[in-house]
């Protein structure tokens, strides 16, 4: 037990997929035994989680009766609250049964997408009962290999159809729920529809409800594009849309790798917490901090709870160098900038014709201020040694 | 001459630095000679091109007075006029002083924000003065390598300060003229702020003036990240928001290369080609095809303008492919899809209860439908054949 | 039927694994029922292949006894024999049981790399059983995660000890068998040992019996790194160590896709094609051409065997048309270089200090030899437009 | 001054390249003024670096004359005498020059060819004069984008001449000087012959006097591809050939940055600096340190200096880590594997019948052994804590 001990406060959650992941991969079949969903409530509690989120069918395989679904709900239930555990977020799989092979809502057929409808409702009512604030859509296979299949824009407009249809069954249940979109580029797909957080966000602009839509970003999902996490993160919080996050980690242009969080490129994840956390300034994040990884194949179940662990410790070490870094005085002053809030006032309030006649009249001695020294490699080797803890 | 020899209706155009690469890069300097702007545009009128589009120190270098500008402005208006050559668009050069070595509208300096701006303004007016009716911003090099400097959310409303006022310039003044933003991943800066077209799709949806906001996709810029760069500009299409278009070609996880078009990945090229004719349905693309590339360090000046004809030529070609491939009755065939009306009814309107109450009855009969073999790979080798020019 | 219809004489080779693949990933199981490995020779051989290539547990799963194990074998003989078909390569599974979990020769426990040894010298009795002259090892989880469990030179001795114990066993019974290392950069592992063909050949050169070792170059492992696969291939076949290839597609920095050959990067299969085919000049490859890919998860049984046929397909097109390149008259012209023999002849026969003298004193005149356009852009071009089939 | 303080005894260099580098892009020209080499001396020394390493050109420009030659060498000699630095190591510029624009030793041009060797043996003379023992060849140009004028076996063959040339000049002027080849995947080429360490490992088998040859891997070399450094270096390590190394850090799938060694990636930077220093076993690497890494371009002279600072006190805060992580105790027992050397012996003394005979015949068990969790992430979070100074 030592500070970075992780405890309810935090809002550290893990999905049943998580911590339940077999150690299966396209080379070898699992490693490791099922564990009941009850029990990961158990061990997830004692390790200091705060929730624990789910796909329909992590929960409620499929095919089992109404009677069924009813007993391994409430046994679930029950678990939560002995725990004292809370399900934030929940999902839909659309991804493992065969029929959706070539996707659900972006599908050719139309029965396919009736059916991703008909068991997204069913997993917005499960995840309702079970407390859910979050609605998160992964849009699994949603893509192509075979291009001349469909065009990109029909699948734009099928998912757009399906979005606005589902916000539409949430609101008239009266149900107080959120969606968060999940972007990803590739795998299990070729190529997947709305790749990034930023085609999300765009896709989300279009939508009848987008005021119920934001995103869930994905560390993994946006690094194998070898693309920055912390700014796809910041563009969706400066436009209010940082529904949810997962959190774990990846190396770039790889398979996905959902690594344990912090692991990989550590200064990225330092970042991400700063800017999270916003001890550099601007509001912080305060939804729940889901870890959306699993351990590596070689452990077994101790393993799994040491991995569970170490996502949650490194995000509490580097929440503690993100305040000491934005509090160290030589940062301060590195980040100061030069202030001109009366050049500024030219074109901040917006167009005016006056003011941009006065803007264009000043000298401001370009190669003058191009000489001045930004000290960009003191402020980083600053950043990395608190990084290093040596600092 | 052939069938695939570039004339003036198939709107070719080029930019003056790309025929005018002189072949420098980081491990060398030029290998050929400055070629006059005037002598461009003669030379690519020559080869079958339309236009000639221009960052304003192409063609007036920093520095030059009001009264040499005009010179060469007006000297340059007769070389158009000559050889029946327009400047469809035009563009500012943000990225070579040394005052915007960390940015130019997303700068922590506001001197540099301010010069940003004025130099824009004049760079405005010389577009229009030649014509131009479409303003493209590429963020040269607005973005970061010591992350801590700046929050991206700073970035991003400082980005759309600029963009608020400039369309207000361009209102101010009666100009008709839509503004194209290009998004770039990485270089020159470690990460670029708006890394795809979809984040910057996104943040047009943010701006005050976004009816005249659209987006300039260049397939390098999203082909260095990996992504599908069909998938980016059918997006940009469904939202009605292709302004103009960025030809070259480029492998995946590189240095900037603008290739000749076509040459790195014709199967991607087949795939852009077909959506921006129409060929396989939908409305297709009307603006001006623009080849941002240039020609191997290894070529002189006849190399150059080969490498003009080569990018003309390969468009015509996949055109032409294109269409067959659309009319060739196998693929039709193939393309045709399981169509249910009454079923698409039950969510295509809207959500409405008595509807989804429906949907939900429906035993869709998931495990038969997963049966169905979908034909892709015959649909892809068909495909390739077309490329191939076997069938 | 056409020029393109494959024939037993253009030694088309698929493995069990990849007709038969049923369409698991990491995100949904099978889509497709098992096929028995005689209805796949039967299959096969119809579509016009020379031979079919298998891992141990392909034909006989785990577990099997010795009678089953006979039997299967030798059911599988006749299947062979009664469609004229042949083994030409095996290997060994050495991933798919969870004991290989942290790898087979490379593991830190004894007990796994004694397990793979006995596997291994199984599974090379069963690969001379049936005809096959090679036998391949791709190192399926050689490789790490948690890096610092290993030191990466006890890896790659622990890699020699293996392969010198099994060349060692060859010789031993007299075999006729040589051995084709395969390397992949990463997947299942975030990081596997000998990540490159370059890597390999290496390795192989310090073996103890390194004749009888080469490398089994894969389109697909080396393309995820983004190197270039025509280059690795002539590396090896400059080294006389191409003693077998697997033919198959992949988009560059991404899961491994094992997609159709020639369906990505018709480019690039034309140069590798042209370069086994020695059209260009140089020694062509004389061994079996092995498709190592398979259907996508769209497909039912039919589209496998579609696929199968597009493989065959799609090399046979990019022979013919490496033929035509290499005859065009214009592209001879191009490809003649400037010839000097006297002044090669200073440094070709090796060093020597008369000669290097006279190296030193020519005035070269690089300025000028500087200026020559190396007509580069035409030649690709050309190269494309061969590839489009429009020249 | 404190422990991370950087001393003449850590073997630290930098090329005159390096810390002269004056901010140009492909973007935009320099922003910071040229240094005088001897001013780079001084200041690299006081800086606590040991020495300097340089391009022929570095120190003399192209076109010098015998004498002023002379002068430079002997004024720049005196600086490093005066300030007790030296030259380890020296390179040849054979890619600035636009004769090199198609490659060197591999140019399809013998005047090409031929001038690349007059120009080496003048950079030997000079690094030796200079006093240099170790002599790098970075293949700049050597590679293609027009694939089909040159076969890569042909490139391979030049290579090797040269290369076999040069070890003759050097042995027959009795110079104590050992080659250190260096390889880069792609850039300024679309694709560089010999992309990888391992492919240079294996091309310096095939050398006359290969064992005067090793390998420099450059850590944004190999991370452009997305490889393990670590990895590469430990294989280089293996074999002796790791004569001289170049130190920077690099994002995956992007132009070459040559940042800040440790400011991307700690945690390959951690394994990597813990291999060299053997902290966990085996022989530590002796040779120079040597930064190829520059400044970014926002920073005036005073950045450079802490830069490069920045790069000696990353490096000696990673050396202290590494011995800390290999002597926690956790970590050593973690780190214990199971053991059985009589197992071993069956097969590491070399292949033999009997001893076969007995390892066919062990009952593995390896549904028993596969039970075994292995505690890598317990062990990665350790290393990870390690890192972060947690710990």
């Amino acid at each position: 037990m030592d500070a970075y001990t992780p405890t309810r406060g935090d809002r550290f959650t893990f999905g049943l997929w998580t911590v339940g992941n077999r150690g299966s991969d396209p080379f070898g079949g699992p490693v490791r035994d099922h564990i009941d969903p009850c029990e990961i409530v158990r061990n997830l509690a004692e390790c200091g989680a705060f929730g624990v989120n789910l796909h329909d069918n992590d929960l409620v395989p499929l095919g089992k009766s109404q009677k069924e679904r009813d007993t391994i709900v409430s046994n679930f239930k029950r678990a939560l609250s002995e725990n004292d555990m809370v399900v934030p977020m929940a999902t839909t799989n659309l991804f493992s049964h065969p029929v959706f092979k070539d996707g659900a809502f972006t599908s050719n057929d139309p029965r396919v997408r009736a059916f991703a409808l008909q068991k997204t409702m069913d997993g917005i009512d499960l995840g309702v009962e079970l407390g859910a604030k979050l609605y998160v859509f992964w849009g699994g296979r949603e893509g192509t290999e075979a291009d001349a299949c469909r065009d990109v824009r029909t699948a734009i407009e099928r998912m757009r159809e399906a979005m606005n249809f589902l916000t539409g069954y949430v609101k008239a249940n009266g149900y107080d729920l959120r969606f968060a979109l999940e972007a990803k580029p590739n795998e299990p797909r070729s190529e997947n529809y709305f790749p990034t957080t930023g085609h999300m966000l765009h896709f989300i602009s279009t939508l009848a409800d987008e005021e119920m839509v934001g995103v869930n970003p994905e560390v993994a999902h946006e690094v194998m594009s070898g693309l920055s996490f912390p700014h796809a993160v910041g563009q969706a919080m400066e436009a209010g849309k940082l529904f949810h996050i997962d959190l774990n980690s990846q190396k770039i242009g790889r398979y996905d790798q959902d690594l344990r969080f912090g692991s990989e490129d550590p200064r990225q994840a330092f970042l991400l917490v700063r800017l999270l956390e916003g001890t550099g300034g601007g509001e912080p994040y305060r939804g729940p901090l889901h870890f959306d990884a699993h351990a590596y194949r070689s452990e077994d179940e101790q393993g799994v709870w040491e991995f569970a662990r170490g996502n949650m410790r490194t995000y509490k070490i580097l929440k503690a160098k993100a305040r000491a870094f934005d509090s160290d005085p030589e940062v301060c002053e590195l980040l100061r900038c030069h202030e001109d809030p009366e050049l500024e006032a030219l074109w901040q309030a917006g167009y005016d014709s006056k003011r941009a006649q006065s803007l264009r009249q000043i000298d401001l001695k370009p190669d003058e201020v191009a000489r001045i020294g930004l000290r960009y490699e003191r402020l980083d080797q600053l950043m990395m040694e608190h990084i290093f803890g040596v600092r």
